[in-house]
């Protein structure tokens, strides 16, 4: 049994921008994120955790960074299913993987079974999601932009 | 054997309000946390690791959020208490729970022993609780409020 | 088997600063930290999961706090290996080790083998390092610092 942590924070985009907020797979209302990928703060630090776990680098090390990424043009869902068979090509499972989201919005208690449904059915395993806010303060407070902090145990074939 | 995780934080209140200063179930000298609640920032990441673990929604969910909120008038100790009671409904036994205080006061260490004991005790469970400084950057390291990140693992019989 | 979690958070240093800037025992190009320590935030976060784990304090328990801090001096080596000793001494291995950099710099990526390489010697299990910034912002975007997280898992004899 194996432990990972991952972290991820992605700035909100400028409220004229039409994208929709992609968080932990699924579409909420209210501005999106900026940047190449759909911003998936949640998918993204749940692949660091589990990376982590597996040692297997990161989500750098599988999707590249920067001009040289993969991940650009994948969505949350694309990501988070690679990384699966990747840890699975390496006879990693994972057991169980907790996400807390650190923003002022979107709510995400009404529709939080559902997120954890859709992510729990690609990885396999449970998945929990929690949410929190920072009393105004700091950047997520300021509504700059969102956070998520993930934590994975996997099992090693 | 399950993960889960919370994050917290809460903003310091004013100099003249004289309410005292609650983390981990114990009372600080030095002016306390804004808000309905008694702010404990200890117990709430406690509470979102425990429910995240067994796969409970998070704190918002057992004690409502805003205006509906139950947990405003109620101690860290009662709504830690209650998040056990709820955890055992569900066949979920802590295991063990640390948590880390991101702030510059109070100085954690002199009293580190008596609410490591308090929490064990609520939660039947060895708890550890480490403290640390942001160097003077972010808004704890101003002196804005005080973050605490907790981690646990859960048994399901 | 019981989890700990430790956070840390240095400054940079004034850029006509010559020290080194070190990180998971390593050094790194670029300014170091500020501080009497090495400021190796990945050794700190570590030593702290892994004191929470074995519940025995944090780091400040071990080598003291400001001007009574014996690791002052010493390097994120000797200061990770002293842990270890403490933890041995207390029949307490760690299994698991999970450590994220947030941070604008270094690249962790080209030399991540080599770091956990040495880490997990010190160690005596598997030591993981995954590595995020925060898109600008907060004080790791701003570049004024840099911060680590770490998990791990302990098994008491």
């Amino acid at each position: 049994m194996r432990i990972g942590q991952g972290f991820d924070a992605h700035r909100f985009a400028d409220e004229r921008d039409p994208r929709p907020l992609m968080l932990a797979t699924l579409a909420w209302s209210g501005n999106g994120i900026e940047g190449d990928s759909d911003g998936d703060v949640v998918v993204h630090a749940m692949i660091d955790a589990l990376l982590s776990a597996a040692h297997l680098g990161d989500i750098g090390t599988l999707f590249g960074v920067g001009e040289s990424s993969q991940g650009a043009g994948m969505s949350g869902t694309a990501m988070l299913t690679r990384t699966m068979e990747h840890l699975h090509d390496h006879r990693c499972d994972p057991c169980s993987i907790a996400v807390c989201v650190i923003g002022n919005r979107p709510k995400l208690g009404p529709r939080r079974a559902q997120a954890e449904a859709q992510l729990s059915a690609i990885c396999g395993c449970q998945v929990s999601l929690t949410a929190t806010t920072t009393d105004g303060m700091g950047f997520t407070g300021r509504g700059e932009g969102i956070a998520a902090t993930a934590t994975a145990l996997v099992e090693v074939r």
